[in-house]
């Protein structure tokens, strides 16, 4: 992501990720306030510890975490009758992203209501493929459209001498077996370890929700509309290097480390764990069917995406080309449009951490 | 405080706040081995919380931080015979600064034992003069030569029209009552509120140590090397003003938000508090002692620690004449030296957050 408010900054080139959390918000609030057990043994019901995985930074992450904050405000209050105390109620908000993340900016634009006494900042740098927090410390996880990015790029994919090497594709489309097996096996491997630090870290009886896109089983990345325009950016970064910008080698050695795993591999992965109970689990409205989907807009959405993977291995010196490119492409080669016949899937998941493991 | 790792910034140009920091780890060791007491009610044994206010970037705070973390071990493996488990030791360390300091730069240099699993380390941004935790949630809070930058200049001495008027001075020399009056309000009020807050945000039985530079009773700011090397840096501005460098007006109305408190007006405010016990509080080995006392040396410590409000008021343009001109100054100028007749203190001050509040 690029970090800043410069006019391709991810502050400034957000409103897709806005509109998958405003598609939410309701459903969030309605879920919290049926999930969360005030009465659940070692909760501190005077301070709630919620984290936000992979915030990057702006506005998307402090409304996410806002919501949150007030149902669970709403909760106490509808719950106060029973005898229940609110006086004291305290918040302890943690932002996660990586080390890289512009942690500066996010804390200069932090909303007022941080400074109200009762709402607590923290920045958590790191990889939250691992663990951030001690035990148990945890009442609310969240992670908004994060975890399509895997920790690394699958090694074999890049090598030009295994069956898996994914050419001049720089994602799994899905039409090459080899390369969808790398992938996944790569997505099993983040996916789990993100969900055993999560387990160890939330108390139980806390929850966590996850919210992104996937694809339908039986669904093909190559066949939906993010898959084409991946591809585009793909043929971009071909015709660069046939035109001598970019060394083969290189566009033959770059893969993005996204991966949009079917339904049923990301249920499995969450079951497979066997520490959560997948309270929630279901198909929502894709934040694309409110977007402007002019080209101007989907070329600085992706810039802002994967700007910062295409700079760590070209060299900043490719981007404004390769997006000039990439818009132009887009906008005249309309007829690659009707490639997309099948359709992604934004998912929204509510895990409960169980009281026992066994 | 300049953030980044350039020729001028604090990373580079703290070696002072390392000295300080030095020469009170064994002190701060024992100290802790000594008041620390694990059988609190209310500890949890195996997860420690401890916050560094005003950490600025660099391997200060981290060394700092890590020899609370050891000696904290090595407290737990000392009463292991006693029954105690230590398997599952974990830390949550929280750096603060204000939201302006650069965590990016914080994040980035964080030393390897962070990604141990066991020590998790948060950025808490905000003012240290206001509550950053929630109630009871911290074991040990730790300020190094923080203390002595007030949250704000004391308003009257930039004016013309009170007898508080600082004039061309731009700090309290002890020499004008009106003046040290209002310094001294300011500092009661922060001092205060930061004592508060603290004893708001640390478990009962919970240790807060504060380094620190004051003055011995009785001795005046102005009679101090330190006094002497910040009036000198007036006294660049004041040549800068004749020349018309800088303007007359601009000058007259900029003070440092800096103080140095008597040490039985540090004891007064804590004390006034109540809500802690003071386990110690004296002098230690002055970090001073051991430095390279170079003209470019003080020059570069100078520098890199008022850079931020010079620039701020004056803009950056002037920081290299006025700092080329204030090394000119001290080389040239060493009569001034003899001016230095008295000495200023370095403190160290153990407090435990007492059980009950009454």
């Amino acid at each position: 992501m690029i970090g800043g408010d410069g006019p391709h900054s991810y502050l400034r080139n957000s409103t897709y990720q806005k509109a998958a959390i405003e598609s939410v918000r309701a459903k969030t609030k309605e879920a919290i306030l049926a999930k969360l057990n005030l009465q659940t043994p070692k909760f501190d019901l005077n301070l709630y510890k919620i984290a936000d995985f992979g915030c990057s930074v702006g506005s998307n992450t402090f409304d996410a975490v806002q919501n949150i904050v007030e149902t669970v405000k709403l909760k106490h209050q509808r719950e106060k009758s029973k005898g229940k105390n609110q006086t004291h109620l305290e918040f302890q908000i943690f932002f996660n992203d990586q080390s890289n993340n512009d942690f500066n900016t996010l804390f200069k634009t932090l909303p007022p209501y941080y400074l109200d006494h009762q709402i607590f900042a923290c920045g958590v740098p790191g990889s939250f493929y691992r663990r951030l927090f001690p035990k148990k410390s945890l009442h609310i996880g969240h992670a908004s459209n994060a975890l399509v990015w895997l920790s690394t790029t699958p090694k074999d994919i890049c090598n030009r001498n295994t069956q898996a090497w994914n050419k001049n594709n720089i994602l799994c489309t899905n039409l090459v077996d080899e390369v969808e097996k790398a992938y996944k096996k790569q997505f099993k491997k983040d996916m789990g370890a993100f969900i055993e630090a999560r387990a160890q870290e939330l108390l139980p009886g806390g929850l966590m929700i996850i919210l992104g896109l996937c694809l339908p089983d039986g669904v093909q990345m190559i066949r939906t509309w993010k898959g084409v325009f991946y591809d585009m950016i793909g043929d971009c970064l071909i015709d660069m290097a046939e035109s001598g910008i970019i060394k083969e080698e290189k566009l033959e050695s770059f893969n993005l480390p996204l991966y949009f795993p079917r339904f049923s591999e990301l249920k499995e992965v969450i079951e497979l764990n066997g520490c959560f109970s997948v309270e929630i689990m279901e198909e929502v409205k894709h934040p694309m069917e409110d977007m402007p989907l002019s080209d101007g807009f989907i070329a600085s959405m992706h810039r802002a995406a994967i700007h910062g993977v295409i700079e760590e291995h070209f060299g900043g010196g490719i981007i404004d080309e390769l997006f000039d490119r990439f818009s132009k492409k887009s906008t005249r080669d309309h007829s690659i449009y009707s490639k997309a016949s099948q359709k992604d899937m934004q998912y929204f998941i509510l895990l409960k951490r169980k009281i026992d493991r066994l």
